[in-house]
């Protein structure tokens, strides 16, 4: 039915920007909300239950993906992480949009749900652009970086699989073509005939 | 293939703003044109074949139409009305975005040849709005106002056969909205795989 909000998918290779583009657009859009995986990792300190994600037992866990519970799921060091198709769809039903970062791997399992997902990968401008954000974290030597490098490439080889492309040159550029696509979606036919229902009632009554 | 414009196809009642919002959003973006339509009816003062219309006499009409030659046509007080698809197609293949000013009829024939196109509704604030507007031409009794006003209305009512929804309350945000919907098929990945080729290969290779 049109009486939903839309969920997006959004992919990225690690460098750019992602996280930062994601969080921005959410404080400048209304009824748009990051959804709130659930891993089995420790909490660390400066994390909250339920804000950064939703920390939860293996056990459990692997009974929720057992029972079908998610959208998608990944194993990451041992680690494991989801996204709750119960959540998605309640906000869904409420109207609101609700965004996941994930990965390609992820993106495929959510297509396979929930077609009617709107898929987004943002690239950074140039692999010099890539390597220099990389590097700018100054936390690892070279050969980490090269690694992270040759990822980024697998990562973005699977652009095509998306329905919008954003590039992260000026962030804030980034940033208004992401809010377009989401604007544009609002001007679709299924979310107007929701959030306008009454002034077109009144127009052909 | 990728390599194209976008056809859009932009319907709306009498007196719900549609050219002058089309007009100021073809001034305002590039790579956008709007169709000119072959008819028979007699050139008036002040237009350029060409520009305004492609005039044509009746025989030539009937025989392009014969030969299947347009994407659309119509027939309008013993008048002929047609989009030529040879003329609609060059100029997506050249990259530019095509705008049809044509009405749900013609949108539909649209849909059958090119169901790739993407298609608008524009839609007056509301009844009263779009009564005042008509009456705001100030040429015609109240008889052929309450007439349009029918026409409108049952106009209005094939809004559902569109892809998107815009709203002309006020005319900048129904331009923006406009500039958003065209914006968002920019960043689409036929689009992007098209203009920004350079670029991903950059990043992939």
């Amino acid at each position: 039915m049109a009486n939903k909000g839309k969920l997006y998918v959004i992919a990225a290779p690690s460098g750019a920007g992602k996280t930062s583009l994601v969080k921005a657009m959410v404080q400048s859009t209304p009824h748009v909300k990051v959804s709130v995986s659930h891993t089995t990792r420790p909490i660390r300190p400066g994390e909250t239950d339920g804000m950064n994600y939703h920390f939860t037992s293996q056990e459990i866990f692997l009974e929720l993906m057992n029972r079908g519970q998610f959208l998608e799921h990944a194993e990451v060091f041992g680690n494991y992480y989801g996204t709750s198709e119960a959540w998605v769809r309640a906000q869904l039903d409420s109207g609101e949009d609700v965004i996941l970062e994930i990965d390609w791997q992820g993106a495929q399992q959510v297509r396979k749900l929930m077609p009617e997902a709107v898929s987004i990968f943002i690239l950074p401008p140039s692999k010099e652009a890539l390597r220099e954000r990389l590097i700018g974290r100054g936390t690892d030597d070279m050969e980490v970086i090269e690694r992270r490098l040759n990822q980024a490439v697998n990562e973005m080889s699977h652009y095509g699989e998306f329905d919008y492309l954003v590039i992260n040159d000026e962030f804030d550029l980034a940033l208004r073509d992401l809010q377009t696509i989401i604007r544009s979606r609002r001007l679709s036919i299924s979310w107007m005939q929701h959030y306008k229902s009454d002034l077109i009632e009144g127009l052909l009554n």
